[in-house]
């Protein structure tokens, strides 16, 4: 059997030896465990850019991976402390909407609420920093082979995010979203595209189903951003250098960019601008 | 038996391939060997921030890790290259204080001058980068099992640095210290607590040592910044959105912090600013 | 036999999830390889910068590993996908100048053309991401065991970089090259030493190279940089603090410096900045 593998996806920065910590409570217990940093780069407390990292890493671990997600700027608020299963994944964290996203796209077959005195954790647990104390020992209790259900009590609902803005106008052929994340590259990704499993085809209106899926990008579909109209490509090449383009990203979803350039920069594309993908066909 | 694992802290960023060569230089003589980044943002030089993530890290490593910590401004000009060993971990690294906050709490019971010529390092050694051509290997060779002692000579003891300020006035019944890290979070750690030992309780004068630990934080206790009090809680919920509080942070320091905010924003907390614990019991 | 080790150069920074899902992809693949990050810093696709960290890390990773370098412009538009093999090392990667500097340092004793089909990548195939896509399931099959053979068809020739300016007038004894890098102490790495394979001795010109190699640095070498003259020394230590220093870095490159300083900061020193290396012996 493959030893256990941890990706984490925390709040926490690299000026600090916080990730170092965790992933040496984790092998203290479980010492084969292999470990992937997902990113530790999230603005603190940002608990939705947290849960679109993690929505967009999920399908690339492999089978039996354990998330351990610590954004939580709830500790020692009395918020809960979950994992959960689905079928190749397991993930532990603060019950504060950071899985939100992934279980709208893959709902969890079993969510338990972690009670820490049955993980057995090092004391005194700090008030301050759960991620060390309560959520890195219950993800290397799963790495060292423990059931989920070991970890504490079902739980039968997890706390919800508010979906990304996204709305469909049949009568003028368009869908209304907005800029959910600006990536390294200055790449603006949108709501567009309903935060679908990455891999999958675009998911659009029935008025845009119409076209066969080989015809994306299609004649007719443009994106409309800040009153400006942007081409719907393939990808970066296919418009001039400096030129904007919009195209599907690698998570599946409709991003805005700049041909060897920075979208955000260039643009001024900013989080939570509003994006339109019509269709004049 | 668990392969090594060696957990490292340096001043060598992310923007050049350092790191990664440390790791490569490690892998290459001691293949199984895990390894741990604590932190890799010590501003450059800066030894007392490097000695206090050694300090902050240590009681969370797993029994039998290697600290390769090389902050080492006066790489090539005469200073001593040390191996510490205490019961449950090793360390190499340059003798210029990195150790000293982590020997001051737990004495090693043994430290070792390095001597190149007995590593085997590659040939020939540079003169600017000890961290690849000497602790890189000498960590190594201690993962691939070689006993301390044969990496050098005993010596007899390391290269101090000034303990951070921390004076008790018993007449006031007031403990002052001094801000000593302000981490990813704005929060500012303190040298109150002593650097003792993470998670061991607050040490405190006798004045305070008479109230019982259930009681921190009690009341007639409160923290001095700036001439501004801060009310001494449990936890960063314990006061509103936006206010100051004081309390026992993860490393078992007294920190300043905001609830949901930054303390170096907020409030403009600094390295070296004078706190006060005051109890007006 | 050693797991296989990868060890990549990105330039995707940390602030997204993209090399935790290369490393998820690869692990899915190859569940037992290592992984070095060397460096994820790179600005956003400057392949030069990528090309120097591969040249200055390769002579220290474990023999067997597998460079994975993805700095990709061009991502989408044709270039080629290309897998390198030399004795002790293999590389994949875009075919885009990445792995110039090394093959000029060390010729590659095979170059294979990786074409997608051949190593069933996920599909589909993003048009943006073949560092998910194709490039870490390439390394990943190398990790695997894959004779490289099997990734594609063979080419004779990758996509040059220009080298960097490298000039010897043997009249007046002087060698001028150009700043390459300036790393993140801010010393400044210069093209004079030609990219030589590190611990290498710097390679002059006839009329340097009388002088016997224990004479380095020796009496009448000297630097200039911006119509300043630099001593040529061994190591930061010789000049007093503060002051600017001319040395062989631990890359075998001539570097420009700043004892307990910043070469970037204090001179103003900048990436393309002309240096000299001159005699007056």
């Amino acid at each position: 059997m493959s030893p256990s593998l941890i990706a984490s996806v925390t709040d926490f920065g690299h000026d600090d030896p916080f990730v170092g910590i965790l992933k040496g409570v984790v092998l203290g217990i479980s010492p084969s465990a292999r470990w992937i940093d997902l990113t530790h780069a999230v603005p603190p407390g940002d608990i939705r850019q947290a849960a679109l990292a993690i929505w967009q890493s999920a399908a690339y671990l492999p089978a039996g991976s354990i998330l351990l997600a610590v954004v939580d700027p709830g500790v020692g608020a009395g918020r809960r402390a979950i994992a959960l299963a689905w079928d190749h994944l397991l993930a532990v964290g603060p019950d504060n909407g950071l899985f939100s996203y992934l279980a709208t796209a893959r709902p969890p077959r079993q969510v338990i609420e972690i009670l820490p005195d049955r993980i057995d954790p090092p004391q005194p647990v700090s008030r301050t920093f759960h991620g060390r104390d309560v959520f890195a020992v219950a993800a290397a209790r799963l790495a060292a082979g423990w059931p989920i259900e070991r970890l504490g009590e079902p739980v039968s609902s997890i706390v919800p995010l508010a979906s990304p803005r996204l709305e469909s106008d049949s009568a003028h052929r368009t869908l209304t979203g907005e800029v959910i994340h600006v990536d390294h590259f200055g790449n603006a990704l949108t709501s567009i595209g309903a935060l679908q499993a990455a891999g999958e085809r675009l998911q659009l209106e029935p008025w845009l189903a119409q076209l066969p899926p080989a015809s994306y990008p299609a004649p007719g579909l443009y994106v409309v951003w800040a009153k400006t109209r942007i081409p719907f490509v393939a990808t970066y090449a296919d418009v001039a250098i400096g030129a904007p383009l919009a195209y599907i990203g690698s998570s599946g979803l409709l991003e805005i960019g700049v041909n060897r350039g920075r979208a955000d920069e260039a643009l001024g594309v900013r989080l939570d601008d509003r994006v339109q993908l019509c269709y004049k066909g």
